[in-house]
């Protein structure tokens, strides 16, 4: 009810401040019997981590998770598994001045209109850091998929503004190599161009948007709960709940909003899908689709196809340009805003985004058990 | 869990099939003591029937809700409020053969993958006509919110490809007007170029998308439950949660993410916002907002702005052209949609987007209770 | 949250004042698949009526349930079962003067304190009427209970302070004897004397409490979710969610806590239960209990051995002798109520018991599917 | 869903096993703005740890709690407090016999048949060492309530079959001597006794059960959710999901179900409770009770009177002596139970049960504030 828990079978629950003692999570619902290492989860957080990249801030983290119950000799027990992750290096000198003054574009006056104070520590629980509970959740949720079959890859689809052509959908990307990529963004040429416009940005003191887009593979048909629960509703929620996020779009997305029915229908056709028939009922014939316009989802339910997505991230607001503001009494005032901060979340969110998807994937995964004798 | 339950205060379910026996609401959570008649929601279903224009289904719906609990004496009691609508005028007969086939661009597939069976007779409950129990519940949502001075507007803002330039934000229009306009779609000229547009499709037996913009104005700072329950998250789920939406955006969008942090911060002003300072906590300043790039959201949180925000609808996929298609058998096949339907929803899915608004905000309106000591 | 809707995956909302236009419930998360006729529902209904016993209330309800959704062609959809049964006979003015007046050992104020409003009319939802929506509910859960060779059986253990001895654990009784005893009660001698004390305390004006025992056969172990939905926890919060209960025992119950663990406790023997084995994880033995002192739940989980438990009724509180009381205004008042009421609620609240376990066991065998890779 | 979660509004998760790393709870919802130390919820551990009479046991633990987040500046900010207790002084090799023997009485089995493993080592998750995390997280509840003027008090009122006389209901004692009593139980004589008792069983490597009654004082009407989440539906399941718990009863209990209506029925009188007008909507009397059989809430609703309630402990079942059981083949096998075990939960499950009862009313007091406009 509060907002810290996610998923409904599979639960997640984050906890932490930006300069709190620690952050972590709680996940209730993952089923007995999973293998899982501590390193399952320090590698996802790896990935987090900021890169040698001119896109990323320069807060050198160690982030060594610890996993403080819920496994036994190598496995999962069925019982909530708690993951640590200890604050180290906080320069909270960094935000003295922020007690008093609210960042243009970030929550800070917000936060306290609602709870009466904050914590002004690089924005308390409101910082991106927070996504480092969902990162080491997700890791176990991808753990779980992986033994289904279901593979995850988010990537750059756009950055400042550049677009990488024909990066939407469920392309084949050398993924090793994007990992490598600062902005984890295909298209070499564009990507470069990329990079070079948001490190002049990050001189000038300003910051860019970006595109994350993701898709999955080997989903079963039939995840998702009409009406509420869609699959797609689900996904929207958990790509909205991203700090900067500003937008989502499945398949054809906004453009389909534009299109004709008869170019927009996904028909369902002879061929034969990559499906497992044992996932499907008994008389429903296994079909494949010409098509993947819906994204891999009709009436909310997944179809087979690849799900595929696109989040729309504005820029991010700590910029290290002055900018006019107002103080607790409500007074004017210019702020430098210093400390470290990413000038664009591109390479950063690619983790995150598959990390939010492994969460509702898995969650449905386990739902999905419920729907027939 | 099933996914037929939104909201966690204010909770409402719906149940019925296209052409079973009745649809309907369950609003669970409802506070007592608000004036509630019959007629606060048939007027809103009565937004929701097809019109006149030629954007509409023909099908005559007679839509008499009648309230079976929850109310006495012009009141709510503050327990569960049933609402009934009797199904009339099926044709099943219409539907006939749609028990061995598969819809291109429906859910009818997908249904059965995941529960094995279906009721094909217009989709059973994955028809448009399940958005009736909403439409019902988002009337006392409204009803609760309107006490509060919250009010919430949604419009076309482009369909069939044709947009409306400054039909995005927070406009003043006629609304009245508005809704006697068959698209709902403001801006004269481009309503009237769609309006043609969407019946040409018709004619040709095909159909057209649109996006529907939507503000709530009145909101006060505080709503929405950080870190997963964003108050546009839970926009984006509702949003997803209808039947044709491809995406949502919200503030600036997807243009944000071609943005620069500069331009795109909204900057805590001098100027005060029309705010109450009764909403907020002692000690925390009134301030408004220079702009609202971020559609009155920040961190998840409402800032005092408007909430606004754009949903992408998919072409209605139930055209009349051929299509080919496949049976239960697997077989490919040829198919010729009959029946009414929709040649683009835009018209229709304004009071929807609405109620959908109605449930989130009131839910969050309650939730905001339990913030502070 | 607002306590109409009890269970998780096998979710139940009930609805309805007891002389408003309807009563009902809604099912959500019932499998698809599954066989249901109005018939299923009325039979569980017809048990839940007044019988012809002394003990039961004159009101002649006719109680017909009609299935508004979620089943098609005789089976569920997998979408929500709204059920209805109209509000028949009601006589509004032998309440009128409830308006004004407290009951005594009623919620009328304790009504008013929370809402500000009540419908005075027989208690509005908080009558015993409301369980006629859980009886409707539970008739669903029994038939996809016993699908799975689950059977569950109440009956009148004690009432007017006269125990029928040996009428704990889990016996075997002729049930369908024991549905036309008005009090179902077993032990000839002992339900004959309880009969004529209930009738005498009748006439006299008075009321009388009683126990109703229930057990559960065919469960299979390892039902219920460690650490606060245990099967017993989930059971306890059924039971006292009726009206007039007070408490409830598992087994041994209040006579464990006058025990000792060398005779408490039950010892795993190498006598095989009845358990099948497919219910097991690899590598569990199949093993069966030398005794069921605890009820058939261990650390919260089922054991394979039957569930076994005793809730304990206060006396009806609506009786016809002259009470004083206080009105709206705080001041003293004599009050004789009118209306048709049970003089013990032993005989009706046999099925209500059952129902309230089908929901609870249903739900739990839902969320058993989760447990494991 | 997944069981380690309690309450709506204010959430409690707890995780850890005996034998792990560490245990702990996650709090989600406490309002912004309570005053929080650490040592507020290291005094309650304090109390829950084994004390010096012969009825506890010799393990030594020293809990201490770290708070991790969602506390700045000694008060809670709104967002998840994790309160974290390492494990030290574990002694494993205690407990290695049991990875292949099943403990009589224990949820060894019923675990395993669950979730196809265990850790053997001290019971895991399901040891009394778990209900540490509701202890840390009961005394956040308890501060939350104190502000409101709520107080919670337990105590044992029957142990080894020895009942103290007069005391149920909301009794008068001397609590800080109470706490130093090693049963906590009052009536000098009787306790007496019942220590001697448990002490003498402790010595024939048995053990005893015990009942704890619990009061909470100050409570304002109309907390409890009809129809499902009763006031004492909710306390009934918190109650039960206590490891040892097997009975609850709430006022007069199960002796009401041998009593009559006209003795039972608690009525209105003209006499004032000392209730707070503020609590009650407008034109709704102020009015106290002439008794409180029903033990402070009337159709799960509170009364403004005391909440009065009993529960059942089994005996411990990890008793020294040798029994009769069956390991991982299913063969018979004895069992020694070695290690540090309690022979009455009596003295510690005192700050446990008011730990729950401070959840169960912490959340009902925030999901209160929904009931109006």
């Amino acid at each position: 009810m509060s907002g810290n828990t996610f998923g409904r079978l599979f639960r997640v629950s984050t906890f932490g401040e930006s300069h709190g003692p620690a952050l972590g999570c709680l996940i209730d619902g993952c089923p007995a019997g999973l293998p899982l290492e501590p390193e399952d989860i320090a590698g996802e957080l790896r990935r987090r981590r900021p890169g040698a990249g001119g896109a990323s801030s320069a807060r050198r983290e160690e982030d060594r998770p610890e996993i403080l119950s819920g496994v036994f000799e190598g496995r999962t027990l069925g019982t909530p598994i708690a993951i640590l992750v200890r604050n180290a290096g906080q320069q909270p000198g960094d935000y003295d001045e922020l007690r008093e003054l609210y960042r243009p574009g970030h929550a800070d006056w917000a936060w306290e209109a609602k709870f009466g104070l904050r914590d002004h520590r690089g924005g308390g629980r409101a910082s991106a850091r927070e996504t480092l509970g969902r990162v080491a959740a997700g890791a176990v949720a991808k753990r779980f998929l992986a033994a289904r079959g279901v593979t995850i890859r988010a990537w750059t689809s756009a950055a400042a503004g550049i677009r990488v052509p024909a990066a939407r959908g469920a392309p084949d990307f050398d993924w090793d190599a994007l990992d490598r990529q600062p902005l984890r963004m295909p298209g070499g040429k564009e990507a470069d161009e990329a990079l070079a416009l948001v490190e002049a940005l990050r001189r000038q003191g300003d910051s860019a948007g970006c595109e994350v887009s993701c898709a999955a593979w080997g989903l079963p048909p039939g995840l998702g709960e009409p009406v509420f629960d869609k699959l797609d509703a689900r996904i929207a929620a958990a790509m909205l709940s991203l700090g900067a996020a500003k937008g989502v779009e499945f398949g054809a997305g906004f453009a389909a909003a534009a299109g004709r029915g008869s170019e927009q229908n996904d028909r369902p056709g002879a061929l034969p899908a990559p499906l497992n028939a044992a996932d499907l009922p008994p008389g429903v014939p296994p079909l494949g689709w010409e098509s993947n316009h819906s994204g891999g989802v009709l009436g909310g339910i997944s179809t087979g196809m690849p799900l595929c997505f696109t989040v729309a991230f504005k820029p991010v607001p700590s910029i290290a340009a002055p900018q006019r503001t107002a103080d607790r009494q409500g007074r004017p005032r210019e702020l430098e805003i210093r400390g470290r901060h990413d000038a664009c979340v591109a390479g950063r969110a690619v983790p995150v985004v598959e990390a939010m998807t492994a969460l509702v994937l898995a969650d449905f995964a386990l739902l999905r058990r419920k729907d027939r004798l």
